[in-house]
């Protein structure tokens, strides 16, 4: 079998693929770097590896748990048959490697937390698959929603499992109240949070890892860099004017959704235009909004909003278009080697 | 171009309409006054125009809210290109309208808020569009449901965004507990609860304003201002059985969604029958109920449940006839010119 | 009219059905018996009268319940014009049988909440009605959820309505926090634990109760009957290893779930096999974490999850399937006589 480099990684060109996974292992890495790469929709295991490289420069725990995460999810969509092509642009990863992150940062770590990892990639698969077959009636992706379910379910499940202990790291139960303004934000938290704003879609409260992660998307895509930019920016300036605390804008607690959303909108799933372009900084800037009612929605629980944010935001803006003959959606809105 | 007064408001006959929302200024009112005749089912700017006359007569500023929100969220739909008969017919009007009234009603008043009356407009109008793209598989009609998740985003961001002041209206948060019966239920209460159970469509605790919006729905449908009627006594009824407290029952709490059901199922979405008057019956009697499990539910949060109820009982009452021999929909669930 | 026994329960030949139900007495009891089978999707009155029996030798008041809510959703299933095979097969009693069980369980006895009872059946019938039109674009079956959302309406109401009196039964209402392990599980408590599993179905915390019904499986199908023992099994067994508290794992708070889940996925609504075990087996092994979690998710409510958690976890492995070319679908996913 021949293995080829090509500008978004490696190809396989056979048509008579082995069954055991480990005569692939090149092939099963490049499948698990696209899984990580198409978390912020892109099928290229170069901006994989640099989404891992910019994990590892922070933890290596994360960088570990998002690689474990993310083939498990994949080898479980290979073993359950899942559909190839699918498989090999690592639509069966990125929920995956982002929920194998999720529960190493909110439960200790152990044998008994790995174990659950894995169950919870295998999770995310099934959900992954569950939610294709669901949405298919109307050609919608589902986005990252697989892992914020399946994290939530073993989260959640830890007030009755005295055995799945959880960290400081999630929110404290309590009764949603009214915020008042905390703290003045500077400009140097603005540049702060326009990089933590991109490095919170892997968990990480880290410029470093938000530089590397815009390296990421540069060798992949200017448009979705740039929309990750402006999409941080506009995020964390909704934000300010609105009165968030300080410390949640300069760590970028309300730009991740709204990267997102941006990069969603912008480059993958609709026609590229003025008014597209309109349309999503209007969702990027409608994001916080949602962001901090799911946080409120979710507090008598202790739980995190996670990307659900995003998720509610970019369903309803890819709904809405289809009724408004100002944007157009793409030939389809799930085309080949994005999130579908 | 011509513009002609018939029995339900103004029409446009022309063929080549300008681009320019100005040059059509009596247009443009009178689409949103059948937004706001739209909040009760009635393609009706007649309709629409005593509703304002009703919330003048109790209150300047909901008036003004409300026609700033429905004026906003109907531009919005021509901004972005929904469909001109739906725009036309006060579709994209009733849901920010009753946005704007809800933000005035349960935030401060103040440029913000105005400001935030703008974007949760616009937000409606998107959440419209939405639902109607999602809810076409089903041919199910996306109700009020668009106003209700669109203001619960903006009362729940208010538990992160300092800015956004709500005022003493939203419910305490707290933890659901079991009610005891309060206050004794007098003649006056139920005649006062009858009227305000209307009034409180569009937020209004008051008798009078009640009677204004009967007014209008008389001038549009007998039949709409009948089953609004009985509707409200059904559900008042119903709590004052259930042991509900009292001042709730005279100030109309238990009467609006049971009001709104018994429009839409008697004579908007079903064929008008004797069995279709008992199915719409059983709706508003069991709109309390839900009523109160949705009040209960969002007691937590510290939300008002708004009109989920209405919209939770009258998508299952519409779903469910489908598989009924005995309750027969209409030609179509969503008919021109009624909410879709 | 000729009526005839056959192995499944009583067989109505006739083509000119009378329209009195009383002149079918011995049709409408052998319906409702089979609607009680139902709950554990077996269209067979036999099984539905052992069910019937182990809820009496537990609480005569439960068999009540459960038989007029059964009898009042087929009734009223019949007056509104559902499908006559349907009805006949049982499918408009089983959630009516669960509803009438549970408004018992958790509402003080008394002359309303009898009245509640036949209002919570009729509910549960439009409920059914309205999931099937929904769900039909998926040919996804409705399961117990049209009684799990019945039920938590009336309860949630109790929070306004001061006659609805609850018991001491429901969950008192808190904020979920972190667990602890709690008490040592004997094996004397598995074994009780394997049969509490499938009699807390109906609601029961009886081992006799567990072994009535599991004979009831067994004179209808031996593959259910053993999927009901294994999927019991293995809820428990991940529930102790992950550390529940030892009373409820005893109680078989984490079995019926995973008990539901394994009959309907391997004979009912997938092709039996390897792989559809070994799927099976994992949806029973999920379901006590989806069942902590919606526990922990209902806790500030005060609410009980009921069998959300089996639906849950149902739906999604019935979702996946479709992608995943492994595990194969029956021939329609709800197969005649099964719950659709």
């Amino acid at each position: 079998m021949t293995l080829r480099f090509s500008a978004s990684g490696l190809e396989i060109p056979g048509d008579k693929p082995s069954r055991n996974p480990l005569h692939h292992l090149p092939v099963l890495l490049d499948t698990v770097l696209r899984g990580l790469g198409q978390v912020m929709f892109q099928n290229n295991s170069y901006t994989g590896l640099l989404f891992l490289v910019g994990l590892a420069v922070n933890s290596l725990l994360y960088a570990a748990a998002a690689l474990v995460g993310a083939a498990s999810a994949t080898l479980a969509a290979m073993a359950m048959g899942a559909g190839r092509d699918s498989v090999r642009a690592g639509m069966f990863g990125f929920n995956g490697g982002l929920t194998g992150i999720a529960l190493l940062y909110f439960l200790e770590p152990g044998a008994l937390t790995w174990g659950c990892v894995l169950l919870a990639a295998v999770c995310s698969t099934l959900m992954m698959a569950a939610m294709q077959a669901a949405f298919s009636v109307w050609k919608l992706p589902a986005l990252t929603a697989p892992f914020v379910f399946t994290s939530l379910v073993f989260f959640l499940a830890a007030a009755r499992f005295g055995r799945l202990e959880t960290t400081g790291g999630l929110p404290t139960a309590g009764l949603p109240a009214q915020a008042s303004v905390e703290g003045v934000v500077t400009m140097a938290a603005v540049g702060e949070g326009l990089f933590t704003g991109i490095a919170q879609v892997f968990f990480q409260d880290s410029v470093f890892s938000g530089v590397v992660f815009v390296l990421g998307l540069l060798v992949a895509s200017r448009r979705a860099c740039l929309a990750a930019l402006l999409g941080s920016l506009v995020g964390l300036l909704v934000a300010w004017l609105m009165g968030a605390a300080e410390p949640a804008i300069r760590a970028g607690a309300f730009g991740f959704n709204s990267v997102l959303a941006a990069i969603a909108l912008t480059s993958v799933f609709l026609v590229p235009g003025r008014a597209v372009a309109v349309y999503a900084l209007l969702a990027a800037a409608v994001a916080p909004f949602v962001a901090a009612a799911c946080a409120a929605a979710l507090e008598p629980l202790g739980m995190p909003a996670l990307t659900l944010p995003f998720v509610l935001v970019t369903w309803v803006f890819l709904f809405a278009c289809r009724g408004l003959a100002r944007i157009q959606a793409g030939s389809s809105t799930a085309p080949r080697g994005s999130q579908d």
